[in-house]
């Protein structure tokens, strides 16, 4: 049960955005700046990202979700994401994607400078950009707030796949910002 | 030095959302939504919690910053904040705000649903609000994001506490909203 009251239909992020869409909005934009707004790694990628940061943090609505949302953006290649999400530094992925995976874990781990010149070093040998630093940097630092609010007021789970492979396609989709109002004011008429 | 070239004249989050506005202005409304707009927590209350999380993060930007916020807005009790960044359960602050802490601390820690139902009990018991506890729960997330973007980029961080005290006086009385703009377009004309 969640710590506050929310709406059994809206698990995860969104029944949090329902009961305070004050918050919501801001939160909702964020993810569609971060994971669908203009960026030189691919939609693919930066939700491969979330996916790992949010498994690490051992969140499952925020994992089962965005890695559901990367597989449907990874088309044929979807193992790609099972492959990252059981150990990223054997998976089928560029050597730069490997050197950014390692810097959003430290980013995860956190307290202090844990990202360190080294780290960023290795990443621009691969080919790294200012902006894919930074972008991989804030995914895995906003993942670790997305992760945290979700469990952290207990908001409700789904267990069932089905239910995750349907969302991720409509995330992927569809993206963050549109689906705001629509959960806000969805189905139910008020939404809170 | 930073990991990506950011201007020196603004430290903290604001050289970040200067490199990259269109992550920047969602931040930046949220860091509004949460401590400044409306909440049954006081606004000193909630930069109180943003400077308890960013200590236990190790974050100096962020704790110099936001406890300065926070003794700005406390005036005469101003210690208080300082009372509880050293040892918030001998802190003079209500209990109510002692259990809401270490809800905070435990948000903070991550790892699955650390927040358990114990807590939130303690918590009502002494007063807290569905919203109390709403917010209080997204202001330990996001300062586990602002503090990890912040740190993970190694942005410049002054070392004056002069510097901090200005920043908080101004962070106090004109919230966060309006600032992004004036940074973005501020004194070095374009703000890239």
């Amino acid at each position: 049960m969640p710590h506050i009251p929310l709406q059994e239909h809206l698990p995860g992020i969104r029944g949090l955005a329902a009961f305070r869409p004050e918050t919501g909005r801001p939160l909702y934009d964020l993810a569609e700046a971060l994971l669908v707004g203009e960026s030189p790694l691919s939609r693919a990628e930066r939700e491969t990202i979330a996916a790992f940061v949010s498994s690490r943090n051992e969140c499952v609505f925020c994992t089962s979700s965005h890695a559901a949302a990367a597989r449907h953006l990874h088309g044929e290649n979807a193992h790609v994401v099972d492959a990252v999400l059981a150990d990223y530094r054997s998976a089928p992925i560029s050597d730069k994607l490997k050197a950014l995976l390692t810097i959003a874990a430290r980013v995860r781990d956190g307290g202090g400078r844990v990202v360190t010149d080294e780290h960023i070093a290795e990443a621009r040998r691969h080919g790294a950009t200012d902006r894919e630093l930074h972008d991989t940097v804030l995914i895995a630092a906003a993942f670790s707030m997305f992760n945290r609010y979700v469990d952290g007021l207990a908001s409700f789970t789904p267990s069932d796949p089905a239910v995750y492979k349907e969302m991720g396609r409509r995330m992927a989709e569809q993206g963050y910002a549109g689906r705001l109002s629509q959960i806000i004011n969805g189905p139910s008429g008020d939404g809170r």
